[in-house]
């Protein structure tokens, strides 16, 4: 493991609370996507603002995250709010705002875990390990992308120029680059690390984009601190697409198959 | 086809408005759970919410419901604010209280469907046709599931008394009872008829309940309006239990094969 080094990710991230829940940021353009900035980051930004919120109580255990208009380069401000705090749970509304638009909503539930039945019903993908795979080139022009280092196994980016798929499956290992200790903020970010599935079915570019994005937090901060930073495995596919939307599903586990989150989307394209 | 017949969902879904945006409703005691309402009946009125706001566009594309607090039986107002409007997107915010407490919060994000690309990369389970399989008698005490038809294929009410199971599915065909024909708000009440899947896995009944919902429309109106009454296959499981907390996947199909949404659920429970 390496020693932990001022990382791109946490700037990226880093919020100044202004107020109890007020927070403001700025887009880093080592995180810029083709249009604004990469998904994750937005997402794992707002989550870092309940994550720093003093009345916080205990670990992520759900997020949602609506991408209702483009975020402009620039400063941000992000209002994280605690609906209501339960015994164990903790549910919290989050706005971005730029000036007076609304340009993104999340909410989420927070809460205490405790020793319970435990039990895993699916299997990640059969794959060879990440060090019999070489790195892919991420493309030019998607600053975001070479902040991760990315070995595929199936649905890689030379899936782009190669003819329609029978199925939108993409399967990677996938950790920061440089590499980065895992965390709930960076693992959040990763969630939305794959390019738009319908990219991947039509081998090809199209206009697409998330829309609304939920992340199930599966594993412990424990689980998730001795991933330390090596690369975890990542598997992503479309249910369905039709009528100018759809879904995406993925599976975000550990080297040694232990789950760590599943992400469902709802995505916009044009095709 | 029945003829529509005023209906028990049409009054538990049932809306007064008292100013753009603000809606007043009442529990109903047919919709009843062990606590407080049946989850699938809180999700479908808040929809209903946004469906008759004046400046609602287009049709629900997803919903994330957060199930923050107890529901007392009695009325309850309900507050939906459009977020953002895009050309063809539409995002929501929904609060519903009672007096000063915010029991339940949603996100929703309507838009307008257009032609695309279509394909659905998942299949239905293969089960016998609803028509040869007995529907289940409900358990006593559990009112809302009295308003369901359901002809179980795996994982019925019986697990519940049985041995511990090495999987968590439920499937089963399910319509209204008494028959109704099928549109969004029943289709959103519908994706949450499952009962909490640690039941099924464990085979008892343990204290659980659904914290957070997301529900991804996947058919157009036009889709869901050929369903009529007829039953549609339902099935779902979890795939991780751990540290007090599960998720929940599941999808909802017509009978001749099309998808028509899914769900997931984070859920809490105690076993």
């Amino acid at each position: 493991m390496s020693t932990a080094i001022h990382h791109p990710f946490d700037d990226a991230v880093h919020l100044a609370a202004t107020g109890t829940g007020t927070f403001t940021g700025q887009t880093s353009p080592r995180y810029a996507n083709m249009v604004g900035p990469f998904g994750g980051i937005t997402a794992a930004t707002l989550l870092q603002a309940i994550t720093q919120h003093p009345q916080r109580l205990g670990e992520p255990l759900s997020l949602t995250v609506n991408y209702a208009a483009p975020i402009a380069d620039g400063p941000f401000t992000i209002i994280a709010t605690p609906t209501r705090t339960n015994r164990s749970t903790q549910h919290w509304n989050v706005t971005m705002t730029q000036g007076e638009v609304v340009n993104t909503t999340a909410t989420a539930v927070f809460g205490v875990r405790r020793d319970s039945f435990g039990a895993t019903e699916i299997t990640p993908p059969p794959v060879a390990e990440a060090r019999t795979i070489d790195p892919e080139r991420t493309p030019e022009g998607i600053a975001w992308m070479d902040n991760y280092e990315m070995r595929f196994t199936a649905g890689g980016l030379g899936a782009l120029g190669s003819s329609t798929a029978s199925d939108s499956t993409t399967t990677l290992w996938v950790r920061d680059n440089p590499p980065r200790l895992l965390d709930q903020l960076s693992l959040t970010a990763l969630s939305d690390v794959f390019i738009p599935r319908i990219m991947v079915r039509l081998g090809r570019l199209v206009p697409a984009g998330t829309v609304s994005l939920s992340i199930y937090f599966h594993a412990d901060a424990a689980t998730i601190d001795k991933v330390g930073d090596e690369p975890i495995l990542a598997t992503a596919r479309s249910q369905h697409f039709g009528t100018g939307f759809a879904d995406q599903t993925a599976e975000l586990w550990t080297g040694d198959g232990t789950l760590l989150a599943t992400g469902h989307q709802l995505v916009y394209f044009k095709a």
